[in-house]
């Protein structure tokens, strides 16, 4: 029996399940409003993956399942750790990793879209009812843009970047190629490369290293002109100096969807900034979100079922490894 | 002699033009500030377009070039006819007819983007400093593009579209089949399709037939999630029913590059419209928009150097039809 537990799986998605599975498909909120003699009937749980640690006993326990041979997560990552009693009951777990990358790209184009065509200096001047032809727009062909993170994200960006004819450096820890970036970078190049970059891309993970990258002797390496565009984890950014440069008029924007603390205090420069588009980390949530995260699911249930081999799984985390 | 006649002719420019032809080329800002002695030995004229009807004997006449070969002009299309006399010395005349494609291209996806990743939205949250991840963003993804005008430009916007997944579908006056779209429809049936469509993008030329094409009853023919891009012509739309559509929540937003009156008198009820992007007929004009016309005036400068085929020669205007 395939079994959902989260609010955002709508009669249309059951619908889609139950045509791919050819079985009843069951619905509910959350974990603990899954009866018992459903429980112990379930073999595949489709549900988000906040928190898995919960104690033997209650409700929201994976240990009330015992029949239980698959987890499919609606996240992207796994952030804590499964219990103990689900990685040895070795289960199945596949997450929706992947189905964020459309939705990303299209939010780093839209920012860097509004900073071309100057969308906020025309918004201000209809306010004044102004009608000025003087500053020519921009486009994007030939613009630098140097995107700090080359994993399927990063990609992805690039590809999507690629056909409005802008040169694409790529950034990560060792240089190494890859495409489709005319040229890759180790950090500390991509750092030099501040300078001529006219957009700034960052979707590299929270880690010790990336802490402060985009410090503000950094960002002053930038042009006056370039855009700073953070989609990964804030802990790279030094927001109060992008909010001294932005207000100062020495970068000509900013659009940031992550932030060190989210939400970000109310005392934080960031609010008041001019000319940075603030989004709560919503970048990779588009309407289609929970469409997509079925979409693998759909896959991996049809490579099961077809009996192929295991290797055409995808999205399969490995359990010993969490 | 190269001349040119135009304050947008930078030194950069200039190189460019010296380089191509490996002679000397002359910058006015004007068409009067070009000496006689000059005028008298210009083989080429740069310029734009605006307005070749000036009587003999002023200095902004072209009657004064009297070696004359070839004039180039830096504009998309040339509104006003020609002296007889210019017609009568069967010069080579080209414009720049094609360049705006790349920009104007940006300018829509740039416009459905906003609105798609409510920038608007977002920009109203920050004011107040608020969180709020209760919607989430849309894409790109299945949505139904409607494009009235399928020519040079109509096509370079869905071809800028198509890889974002979206369904391109193409009015013109016959319906007959245009690549890249996925169908094409007569006006009639375009007009029955509004109601279907979550982007309408308007780029049709100015005729008594498409005047108030996008009065009140077909924009109520419209979803009200959609968006309405006009890049074209301002006389296709009833501007005050927009403004009373948009303020009312009646649609979702709307770009507007061009307008029936330009500028909109200080009373349009566009000016203080909500969701609405109000540029001043700019999305044409990149950065690029020199450059690029001296590409084409470049290009054919080569083709006759190089004796080619004089049918390999690129926007030239049949001079007998101005």
């Amino acid at each position: 029996m395939i079994v959902c537990a989260s609010p955002e799986i709508l009669p249309e998605h059951q619908h889609k399940l139950e045509d791919a599975s050819g079985q009843r498909v069951l619905v509910y909120r959350s974990l603990d409003e899954i009866p018992e003699d459903i429980a112990s009937h379930t073999d595949i749980l489709i549900m988000y993956g906040g928190n898995l640690s919960y104690p033997k006993g209650t409700k929201l326990s994976i240990a009330r399942f015992t029949r239980l041979e698959w987890v499919h997560f609606l996240t992207i990552a796994i952030n804590q750790p499964l219990t103990d009693e689900l990685r040895t009951r070795s289960l199945l777990v596949t997450n929706s990793t992947g189905i964020q990358a459309a939705s990303m790209s299209e939010y780093v184009l839209a920012s860097m879209l509004y900073f071309e065509k100057d969308f906020h200096r025309y918004s201000a001047l209809k306010r004044e009812k102004r009608w000025d032809r003087s500053v020519s727009m921009g486009e994007l062909t030939n613009r630098e843009v140097l995107i700090f993170g080359t994993g399927s994200i990063g990609t992805a960006i690039a590809r999507t970047l690629k056909p409005f004819r802008v040169r694409l450096t790529g950034v990560n820890t060792t240089g190494k190629p890859v495409e489709p970036f005319d040229m890759t970078l180790t950090t500390a190049q991509g750092v030099e490369r501040l300078s001529s970059a006219d957009y700034v891309v960052s979707i590299i993970p929270d880690t010790p290293d990336t802490d402060h990258l985009f410090g503000r002797d950094n960002l002053l390496r930038m042009k006056k002109e370039a855009v700073f565009i953070n989609v990964g984890r804030g802990n790279v950014l030094d927001e109060p100096a992008l909010a001294e440069l932005l207000n100062a008029g020495r970068l000509k924007g900013a659009a940031l969807d992550v932030f060190r603390e989210e939400p970000p205090a109310e005392d934080n420069p960031l609010w008041t900034s001019d000319n940075l588009i603030l989004t709560p980390h919503m970048s990779a949530k588009s309407t289609h979100y929970i469409d997509s995260c079925l979409d693998i699911f759909i896959h991996n249930l049809k490579v099961q079922r077809e009996g192929k081999p295991a290797d055409e799984l995808i999205n399969v985390i490995r359990t010993d490894s969490l």
